[in-house]
């Protein structure tokens, strides 16, 4: 005999579908929705059938942009600078370097860390497409910005071999303590790394 | 200038409503929804808009039940002890003391618990409708089963008056339920325990 009724029961596990979230997480998250005015579910409904047609790919930048946008703003914006260009793994660390409001230069979004046994290839990223933008754009700095992960690195390292015949000039995010952390609180590694890429006062 | 396309932000705030959802949470499970093929997302929206009209009140034990059925399957049941009556606070309470495995009786949900400051009367719980069901039902016991909480507690006792004039016996869960903890998040052997160790009011 089913104790919640079906349709309570499709919700649920519609919700625990959705990552890090467990069974009591989305009973939760059910029966607050079940509680307030059918609206509220009804917000929630409409977004998330909105949401794949609403959004599309920038086939320049490869960031996230609205399907009525012909390119990222964050690229045709005269006042950013498209000689320096910052390489993500994923659209939403665009909005993670945005808000540092320290960057006037665009984006390119990889699509990915190259990962061999997720079977994530160069040719799944969109790294033809970034040495193809380098000679366009005249760009002369590309700062890679992918995790401190092992693909992360591993990443970095294919994509500056990549874009070594096309002379432009490659750095990446700097790899240290992360500010506010108390230095006998830092790993092992981040210190080591921190230590390599001191910076003279 | 926005840097998250605005149907994107739409499913972000609305699974920002959700309870204990930040802005990064609901920043993840935006992400995940739009890297999966739309049919995870559609499935999604279909239960939120189903979900209000598929669900109904049972007229008899207030628990949730399909929008199809009469009355509760946990009531009709003939395997149930009707004389056996578990008072709830709320719906879900039941799926709680349903996963102890030890109840055999029917259940009766308040639909809250009295709340002054919260302006929760005797008037908008469903105590009335539990006297009646002490005679219509020939009812020898009812469990109070409410959270060990100050509104939990100030309820038990509240009904337990209200139902003395019946002369049905009243017992509540025993001490075995943490306080300060919702009835909900019990596991199910503490509950079970508490269901066995009832005592008398």
């Amino acid at each position: 005999m089913h104790i919640v009724p079906a349709g309570l029961q499709r919700l649920i596990d519609a919700f625990g579908a959705l990552p890090g979230v467990g069974s009591r997480t989305a009973e939760r998250y059910a029966q607050y929705l079940l509680k307030q005015p059918p609206k509220k579910a009804l917000i929630l409904a409409e977004s998330l059938q909105d949401v794949h047609s609403s959004v599309k790919t920038c086939p320049t930048t490869f960031a996230l942009i609205d399907a009525s946008e012909m390119v990222s703003p964050l690229y045709s914006d005269p006042s950013r600078n498209k000689q320096l260009v910052a390489v993500v793994a994923e659209p939403f660390d665009v909005i993670a370097l945005e808000k540092t409001g320290l960057f006037k230069g665009t984006y390119h979004v990889l699509g990915g860390l190259l990962s061999p046994i997720d079977n994530i290839l160069p040719e799944q990223l969109t790294i033809q497409e970034l040495v193809a933008r380098i000679k366009t754009d005249a760009v002369n700095e590309v700062i890679i910005a992918t995790n401190a992960s092992v693909e992360g690195e591993s990443t970095a390292l294919f994509v500056s071999q990549q874009l070594s015949p096309t002379g432009v000039k490659v750095s990446r995010l700097a790899r240290g303590i992360p500010v506010g952390v108390d230095l006998e609180y830092t790993d092992h590694v981040t210190l080591g790394r921190a230590l390599e890429g001191r910076t003279t006062l």
